[in-house]
C-alpha cells in the first residue's frame, strides 16, 4: 500500500486482531515489489497473504514471480483494478476485497444528495445567504420536494443496489437501468426496469453507479444529457469519464439542471472551471468513498478475511476476474 | 387558511376527491372568522367540518360561537397550535392533523444533514471551491465519517422517532433524551436512553426534535452548548428558541463546532449575523417541513380524514389537548 495510509488504516485494535490470526511484519509498508530492498524481497518471498490498500503496486507476472508462496490477496479497500492483474487469477491466487464495505459510504453520500436535492436545500441556503432576509421559497418548490419524485439509478452495482435499498423508506419512485439485470430482478430490488434514455427523460434525480469501461465512456453524452428534464439533478459518485463534462458544464451554466459531482473528468477540474462556483453544483473531491472512521470498517472486513483464511475457510468477500470487466 | 396557500394545496385531483365525500365551497378561502363577510358568515354557520392550513384564524370561543354546527377540524398541515384553542375541545369538536405526514420531510432533511455532516461534505466542497485544486481531505476526517459515530436525538416527537427509524440502516449509535419516554421504550425504538447533558457530551451530531414550551426555552443554553465535543454538529429543525443563538453563534465563530440550522431565534437572523456566511454553518429558512409536492401528501391525508368523517369513522390521525403542551 501507499506509505501514508497505513497509520490511519491499521489502528492498534486492528493490528492486535491481525496479530492473533497471522504472523505480520508491520515494521515497513511495502510500496514496491519490483524494486524491493533485499530485506523486503525476503519478506515477499515468504508471504502467503498480501494485505493491500490504496497505492498497492501492480501484481504483474514479474511481481508474482518474487512471491512464490503467495496464496491470497486481501484488499482493505474498494477497487482492485489498479493492482490485481489476470496473472493473479492465472496462478490460482484468491482475492478478497472490501468493495462492498466501501459501497456503503458512497450510497450514504448519494442518499443525502438525493434528499437535499429534492428539497433544493443548497440552492435555498445560498439564496438566504445572499438575501440576508426571508427569501420567497415557493418558486424553488415547483415540482420539487421528496414526495412522489422519481429517482433514476444507473447501474445495479454494489453502490447502486445499496442506494435502491436505502431509498425504500421514502415516497420516491425508483427507476433502474442495468443491462445485466433482468426485469424481474430489478422489480425484486424495488425498482422499475427501464432503458437508459427513458431513465434520463423520466427522472427528477439521475444517480450514476456504473463501472468505468470502454463502452460506458460518456454514457451521458450530449444527446443523453439533453434528455434530462428541466430542474433535474445529476449525481455522479462513480467515475468522471461516464459523463461528457463539457456538455454537462454547458447545461449547468444555463441553470437548466443541477449536479452533485464527487468525480469529474479530469479528476480535478481546471482552475477556471465554472464547476467550482456555479450555484447549482455541489462539487466535492472524490470523498464519497471510505474516509476517516469509514476506513476502519474496511480494515475490520479485511482482518476478518485473514482470520477466515487462517482457519481454512473460503473468503466471505471473494472476487473473481469478472470484477475487472463489470465493476468500477 | 392563508390566501396564498390553497392553490398549491388543493390540486384538481385533491379537490375532485374532496367533492366526492363532502359538499365543499372552494370559491373563497376563509381567512378570518370574526371579521367574515355576511356571505362567509353564512357558510361558517353551516360548516360541519373546517379544512384548515397555514394561516388559519384562531378558533376562539367567539369564533366558534359563529359555527354552531362545527363538529370537526381537519388540518392539512403540521402544528395546530396557532389556531386550535382549548375552546375547541371543550365543545367536543374533534381535531385531526397531518402532523405525522409533516414529520416525514423534516426527518428526511435531518437524515441528509446527519450523513453530510459525518462526511464533512459541505466543509470540503467549500475548501475545494476556494483552492481550485485537490485539497488535502485527510485532516477533515479525523474522527469523522459515518462509521461508529454517535447521533444524539433530543425528543422522541413524531420527527424524532422517524429520525431514529431512518437511522437504522447505518452504522451509527443513537442516543435519545426524552423525559416522557421510559428506558425500555427508548431501547425498543433502537436508541440508548440518556440524560440531556450526557447526550450533549457523547454525540458527534446532536439533532433537536423537542417541542417549544416554556420549560424547553434555551434547553441548549451556554452551559449545555459548552458540553458539545469539538467537531460536533448541532442540527436544529425544531424551533429557534430551543437554542441560545448568541452563545451558539459564538461557538460557531471559533470553528469549534458546526451547525445545520433550519430555524433560528429570531426566525430570520439580523442582516449582520455571521450565521449567513460562516463556513461551518448550513442556514436554511425553515424549509425542512412540507413544501412543494410534499404539501400534496398532507392534503391527501386530510382528504382521507374528511372521507372517514363522512363515513362515520373516527379520524386516523386524531389529536387531543395534550398536543398543545407536549408537541411543537
Amino acid at each position: 500500500m501507499g506509505t501514508d495510509i497505513h497509520r490511519s488504516l491499521l489502528t492498534d485494535g486492528a493490528l492486535d486482531r491481525l496479530h492473533t490470526v497471522a504472523r505480520v511484519d508491520t515494521t515497513t509498508t511495502i510500496t514496491t515489489i519490483i524494486d524491493a530492498s533485499p530485506a523486503e524481497a525476503l519478506r515477499l518471498a515468504h508471504a502467503e497473504v498480501l494485505f493491500t490498500h490504496w497505492g498497492a503496486p501492480p501484481l504483474t507476472e514479474e511481481a508474482l514471480h518474487r512471491m512464490p508462496r503467495l496464496r491470497a490477496v486481501v484488499h482493505a479497500a474498494g477497487s482492485v483494478k489498479h493492482h490485481v492483474t489476470d496473472a493473479v487469477w492465472q496462478r490460482g491466487i484468491t482475492v478478497s476485497s472490501a468493495a462492498a464495505a466501501n459501497a456503503l459510504p458512497v450510497a450514504e453520500f448519494t442518499l443525502a444528495a438525493i434528499l437535499f436535492s429534492g428539497k433544493r436545500v443548497l440552492d435555498i441556503a445560498r439564496a438566504y445567504t445572499r438575501a440576508r432576509r426571508q427569501p420567497d421559497v415557493l418558486p424553488y418548490f415547483s415540482g420539487h420536494g421528496n414526495h412522489h419524485r422519481t429517482v433514476g439509478v444507473v447501474g445495479a452495482s454494489r453502490v447502486g443496489r445499496r442506494v435502491i435499498e436505502l431509498l425504500r423508506p421514502f415516497d420516491l419512485h425508483v427507476l433502474l437501468h442495468d443491462p445485466y439485470v433482468d426485469p424481474a430482478e430489478a422489480r425484486a430490488l424495488g425498482a422499475e426496469p427501464v432503458g437508459l434514455d427513458e431513465l434520463a427523460a423520466r427522472s427528477h434525480v439521475v444517480t450514476i453507479h456504473a463501472p468505468e469501461l470502454p463502452e460506458t465512456r460518456h454514457m451521458f453524452d450530449a444527446r443523453r444529457l439533453g434528455l434530462l428534464q428541466d430542474g433535474a439533478t445529476l449525481v455522479n459518485t462513480a467515475r468522471g469519464s461516464l459523463v461528457d463534462t463539457d456538455t454537462l458544464t454547458a447545461h449547468l451554466l444555463t441553470g437548466r439542471i443541477d449536479a452533485v459531482l464527487d468525480v469529474t473528468e479530469p479528476d480535478v477540474p481546471p482552475a477556471d472551471s465554472p464547476l467550482y462556483t456555479l450555484p447549482n453544483v455541489l462539487l466535492t473531491p472524490h470523498i464519497a468513498g471510505s474516509l476517516g472512521n469509514e476506513l476502519g470498517r474496511m480494515t475490520d472486513w479485511a482482518v476478518d478475511e485473514v482470520a477466515r483464511y487462517a482457519r481454512g475457510l473460503p473468503f466471505a468477500h471473494d472476487i473473481g476476474p469478472e470484477e475487472l470487466t463489470r465493476s468500477a
